[in-house]
């Protein structure tokens, strides 16, 4: 490795605490970024095909988000919440434009995707009175003490020593693992998914429960796309004992499955909208929640119980505004549903033909592949919560290749920047199809 | 107001949720930022008399930080927590020798002051497997669950409603308030506060508690400077129960106390140093947790269940990395320590002349004034918890001079941005003066 690039890895190995893992290792130092290709310090390029942390939607260093914080760093890197400022005025605007603004009206802004939840939480304790937050084992909403108590996967551990109170977890339908199939056996699973839940809200007392916060569609814990008219349903069981329905859009939001939100894929509306990522696209962090009129009104009338120094940061709303100007002018979902087009017929395919992908599951440009050992059984390579060594294989055979992209137990993500090129799938997706034959025969029975 | 004032303001009343206010209300639009000043769309120059919320530390604008921002825009926004970066490697090394290499070892990255509380938290109960979490009731630390839940002033609230276990708070010494006199009763109010915490401790079991989370200096709830020996005392009951010790210094660092972090004026090390606004001034949101080497070392050998999106940001950690270097090569430290005796002068001038202040209190170019109705029985102008007009006027009043500062029940901030010069507050401190002439003569006894 060049100098620089191993002098960057000693001093990241030697003084950084690593997200999610052990310190003290060697991990791979990056230049620099562009397009859908980011570059380590040897020149070798990789193609980032799942957007860093499905927040790149846009690609790295897109000149009309770089143009903006730069003009907007010349003018006013910050100003505080009690204050004014154009870039949080305008991306405020469009953010309730783009949610619909029949239905919602507000918005608060906070750093990033935990933040998010945070305050939605606290929001909707706020305006019910109940203490209950409902939500799905299979799902991740963030790592600070509210976000992570009500995220399923195994990364809430930490954050239950001690614990917080009133989180409730529901199992929420995953068709392939449950042992149906998409597409056919739909209206039977969500019947039964939401008789349980139902059931569940009566045995913990609708009344206690403030909201039920879900992924719109779940994301890093493998693109789960919900059986027909489940959303629509939990929606119902909400409206029925008066809770709020929170729509966690982090990772699903900004057209990463073609719409500006992935709840406008169905046919229901949230009370309130988390997001972050790819409101900015990861340039500068942001976050924030979206508010229909009701609670809108009620936070009119009473004091709002939340805060933080950055709410509504002006560098990071004009990064924003940026981008939320790219994803209207480009008309990038209609970008997307072209270039899904490609991307699920290859997922398809990848399914039929090897042995070791049992299911492909794709929506606009958000997509997964479920790795089996064996198709018939649908034994999953590594089971949930049990760490081994062939996904991590997976991966980094994919990354000498160039093919950049994570997963965890079972999956392996396939989402990548909403502007690449049919040129550049065309060029990139043969890879996955090569490392995979590698996994069919080494790991497949 | 100019037309774009107007609409920015507008906007704002329309579309955004107020951090701790009501929404649908007036705030003043900010066109611009430079030095220790901001001007709204009609001209109006204000000078920033708090830093903002205490975290402009090197003023708005300043050209080597927009400088950095600018150059690392253009070469990577933002690369994943999985890989390494320069500004991310420099920046955690700076952090770590700024705070002593012999003691600490390693940087775990957030996004702002809350996070960084909710991790360090996450780690002591890892690190130690207990779940207390000992705080001040005078003490602020973030609105998420877990910093809330710490917190100690009435922002906490809506955090309870469900509410968090294990967190556990204790009294903090405030001379003043507790009817003491700084500089005469220290010894005496630092004995019984220790004796009151050892007894508490004991109540609650040591080998319960986790970690002890104080502010060095405590910040938003009135510039509160302990008794003396009392931080050290703090530390040795630490020692004497394995009890880690947390300092929060998202306020306090970065020469706010003309130090690195405020605990350097004091005799003891904590375990964890989380930090944040100082660290980039603002101009990028990012904070983190400092760890020792016990701690950097525990979690070389176990996972680290802590992760975000956005941790170590690439472009927030090059503003980090231009602050870090500002501060070292324009010796901001001395040039606090001259200012501090221009400031601390003043104020005690104020506290000796009005009746209306109580007490002064300043380290570094940290400072309060505790207003009073009456300085014989200390009776506060408000009474904690209780809202009243005279504070808001009192501001409102001074940012109509230009004098922009905040406060809360009973006390006004005296926070300016680091850089300020002889002059600058020679032309602005006699604002105070003439405003608390007008309280005196209106609202004391
Ligand atoms: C759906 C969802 N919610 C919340 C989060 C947490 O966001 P952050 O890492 O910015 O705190 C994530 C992060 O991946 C996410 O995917
Ligand atoms: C001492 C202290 N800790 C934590 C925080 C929370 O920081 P943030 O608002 O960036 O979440 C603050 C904010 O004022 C603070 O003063």
């Amino acid at each position: 490795m060049s100098l620089q690039g191993k002098e960057i890895q000693e001093m990241h190995k030697k003084y950084i605490l690593q997200s999610w893992g052990k310190a003290g290792q060697d991990v791979l130092p990056v230049e620099k970024a562009k397009g859908i290709y980011f570059w380590d310090y040897d020149g070798n390029k990789y193609a980032d095909m799942a957007s860093l942390l499905v927040c790149s939607n846009l690609g790295h260093e897109l000149p009309e988000i770089v143009d903006a914080i730069k003009e907007q760093a010349d003018k006013m890197c910050f100003m505080a919440p009690a204050y004014a400022s154009e870039p949080k005025s305008r991306l405020a605007k469009m953010l309730v434009e783009a949610a619909g603004e029949d239905t919602y009206k507000r918005v608060f802004f906070t750093n990033a995707g935990a933040e998010s939840n945070e305050n939605a939480i606290k929001m909707a304790r706020m305006v019910t009175g109940r203490t209950k937050i409902f939500s799905c084992y299979r799902s991740y909403h963030g790592a600070t003490l509210g976000s992570s108590n009500a995220s399923g996967d195994w990364r809430r551990f930490a954050a239950e020593i001690g614990g917080a109170n009133g989180f409730v977890k529901f199992m929420n339908p995953h068709m392939y693992r449950d042992g149906y199939t998409k597409g056919k056996d739909d209206a039977e699973v969500t019947k039964k998914a939401l008789a349980d839940l139902d059931l569940q809200l009566r045995y913990e007392g609708t009344n206690n429960v403030a909201a039920i916060l879900m992924e719109s569609i779940v994301g890093a814990n493998g693109v789960i796309l919900p059986p027909d008219g489940y959303m629509e349903g939990v929606r119902a069981l909400c409206d029925k004992y008066g809770i709020l329905m929170i729509c966690d859009e982090v990772m699903a939001g900004f057209f990463r499955t073609g719409k500006w939100f992935a709840w406008q894929n169905f046919d229901f509306k949230p009370d309130m909208i988390t997001f972050a990522k790819g409101v900015t696209c990861g340039y500068v962090p942001l976050g924030g929640v979206i508010v229909n009129k009701k609670i809108a009104e009620y936070f009119e009338e009473n004091v709002l119980q939340c805060g933080l120094t950055y709410s509504g940061h002006t560098l990071a709303c004009a990064a924003g505004v940026a981008a939320m100007n790219y994803y209207k002018e480009h008309k990038i979902g209609e970008h997307v549903a072209e270039m899904h087009e490609i991307v699920s017929a290859f997922m398809n395919e990848m399914a039929e033909k090897h042995k070791c992908i049992g299911e492909a599951r794709c929506i606009g440009l958000f997509g997964a592949l479920e790795v089996v050992k064996n198709k018939e059984t649908r034994e999953p390579m590594q089971e949930y919560g049990v760490p081994g060594p062939v996904m991590p294989w997976i991966f980094a055979e994919l990354k000498k290749r160039g093919f950049a992209t994570f997963g965890r137990e079972n999956f392996i993500e396939i989402c990548p920047p909403l502007i690449i090129t049919k040129e550049e799938l065309e060029e990139y997706l043969p890879i996955l199809d090569e490392v995979l034959t590698m996994v069919d025969e080494k790991y497949c029975d």
